[in-house]
């Protein structure tokens, strides 16, 4: 294995506060899981939850895991899944890109570690690697994520720059994927708005993706955090995408769909979404326009909450009753007095009789009603009778 | 009273079928029932229904309907709303006007009679009048209410006239209002399909509204029916068009809103039919559209079913599981395949061992995934490895 010493050299700037051989330890074999799996690979999981990681990588390395912990062919697969990847140099190689991008490492240890994405279970990510400010990233768990097409219309960068804006006025952070289209105008709003977003990476963060971002990637850095799961150095493939998503729903309180095709890897996100419990919203569109059919199908299919104002996601997210703020005005209720006025002219003054045999009301009722529309100034009397004011 | 004699020339073509006495004089008192009350009066409804029609009225005339069926203050409440209605040559007056426009007047004791309004219990028409074929009411039973805006947008007509026309051509049924908008343009899609179309009218059918749509109310009642439950002679007012949505909403086996304003009230058609068990659909629209605002409280506030097709629609209505049809393609599921075609190059060749690698796999698992995705023409082999075809 590693010494002290060395782990400690090597991961320098990127963990921070006395840490003891023990702590640096757990640290350093946290990479090197990191450096060996897939996200969301959950023998992986389940071995470093139970043994340590460190533990656990010292039993990986003595090929000695088929016990009580995972099945003999779970272990098997997961060693074989595992092997290709040991490879000497590689955690040194990453971690020396890491320091000179400036990253800060955040594992299970650390306080500033989001609680949110363990509700990921087994799932739940080895490590994360961040730029900006990694105490951020827990805020996000009463922020929104608001996510949708790359290929979105200007109807969608509109909604979702407006939802960002008025969310971001309200304190709300705002999390996304740093991808064009949605996410980049989401990102874009909550920036010009001094508010707090961080983005959800898919690969490592050395180099931001799409490299057209670089400059928005490193506005976002400055002020909130930039998150990956993905170890410096690895590109972000289809797979990984697919798993940013799952963090990108556990981290938030709320996830709200902005624009999404058919079969959008946003409805990805909203499914995770589900399966933890949280929040959805789907803003509607027009049914012509295909970027809005992956909105309309999480409104059907996942029952997810449509959304059309900031105010609406607010609800979503329950921020009304923390403010202790009333919803929109009731629906009026239509009653005897709607007869009454419908049985009423501007033109011609007509009888509390009249009036009752039109209204299909008594001349009791009548009167009564007539009373409380003249106290309101809707009707006028004079002797011929009651017309509409 | 009346004799039957009398009631049997006043009531003409009106009524068909050999009729007994009774019969003739059944129909006859619920015309006067129709003219002596406002559509939805449950005193009325409750009375016809326990005593018959003709008994009912009799009591009425008496002043003898405070006992077991109505209590007390309700019977006094229901003679104060019904008395100033009772003027002599009212009843000859209206069916002069119903024989004139060739109307067909349709009770519970005839054939016609649509059971489908029975759902409203006490709040069920008394007497239906029609222009048209009276058998047609009851087809629309199994078919689908088209509503929405009178001040649609192009977008909204759009949609109601598509949804329309593909209704008709697999034989549903299409009810609506008549009014301008989405009712029209539901309405006039029907028509240009050869399809049947039913319109509910809030006012006596001697004349139409609005009167703009004189023209488009003969070509419904020449292939389907219109129908109205408002006596001829009478006008329509807010309070009938109210009443008149619950019987579009009972009459069909859904409701679809096209496009809504916040208060509009086809969103009272719409909770009339949530009240009758009956499925309720709303096509969503651009957030920033008022006209679709009210379908986006459909689907916040009443749980109504997005819908975005016809198809969509036909689901709503179970019109699928009658033709025994399946739904749409199930979504596609991200497998350990996803990551094995991550790992490939169309440029480079890569052995097993280095997609394993790539994509986290173990290399048993990337050459069986190999395999199938050779066998299906993906990926291509060569002395260097494995690539993308």
């Amino acid at each position: 294995m590693i010494d002290p010493q060395r782990a400690r050299d090597e991961l320098g700037p990127l963990v921070t506060g006395p840490l003891s051989d023990d702590g640096i330890l757990d640290r350093y074999a946290r990479v090197v899981w990191n450096s060996l799996t897939e996200p969301g690979d959950a023998a992986a999981g389940i071995l470093t939850e139970s043994l340590g990681a460190f533990e656990a990588l010292a039993r990986v390395r003595r090929g000695d895991i088929g016990d009580s912990i995972l099945d003999q062919s779970e272990a098997r697969a997961a060693l074989q899944r595992w092997e290709p990847r040991m490879r000497p140099g590689t955690v040194a190689g990453l971690l020396r890109t890491a320091r000179a991008a400036r990253l800060r490492l955040v594992t299970p240890a650390d306080e500033e570690w989001p609680d949110a994405v363990d509700d990921l279970g087994a799932h739940a990510p080895l490590a994360l690697w961040v730029r900006g400010d990694p105490r951020s990233i827990s805020a996000a768990r009463t922020g929104v994520a608001i996510v949708g097409a790359r290929a979105a219309t200007s109807y969608g960068e509109h909604v979702a720059g407006e939802f960002a804006a008025e969310l971001t006025a309200s304190g709300i952070p705002i999390v996304s994927g740093a991808a064009f289209g949605i996410d980049a105008a989401a990102h874009r709003a909550t920036l010009a708005g001094g508010g707090c977003t961080i983005a959800l990476m898919a690969g490592g963060l050395e180099r931001a993706y799409p490299q057209a971002h670089t400059e928005l990637v490193e506005r976002i850095a400055a002020t909130g955090a930039v998150v990956s799961e993905v170890a410096p150095g690895f590109a972000p493939t289809k797979w990984r995408f697919l798993q940013r998503n799952r963090l990108i729903a556990a981290l938030s309180a709320a996830t709200v769909v902005v624009e999404a095709g058919w079969r959008s890897g946003s409805l990805n996100t909203a499914h995770h979404a589900s399966a933890l419990g949280r929040a959805i919203g789907a803003v509607p569109g027009p049914v012509t326009s295909a970027a809005s059919a992956g909105c309309h199908r999480l409104l059907r299919e996942l029952e997810a909450t449509c959304v059309t104002t900031a105010a609406d996601v607010r609800e979503l997210i329950g921020w009304g009753e923390l403010m202790g703020l009333s919803g929109r005005d009731a629906e009026p209720r239509t009653t005897d007095a709607t007869r009454v006025r419908d049985a009423l002219s501007t033109r011609v003054a007509r009888t509390t009789q009249e009036i009752a045999r039109r209204s299909g009301l008594s001349t009791g009722e009548v009167q009564s009603h007539l009373g409380i529309l003249h106290l309101d100034g809707v009707v006028t009397a004079d002797a011929g009778g009651w017309r509409l004011a």
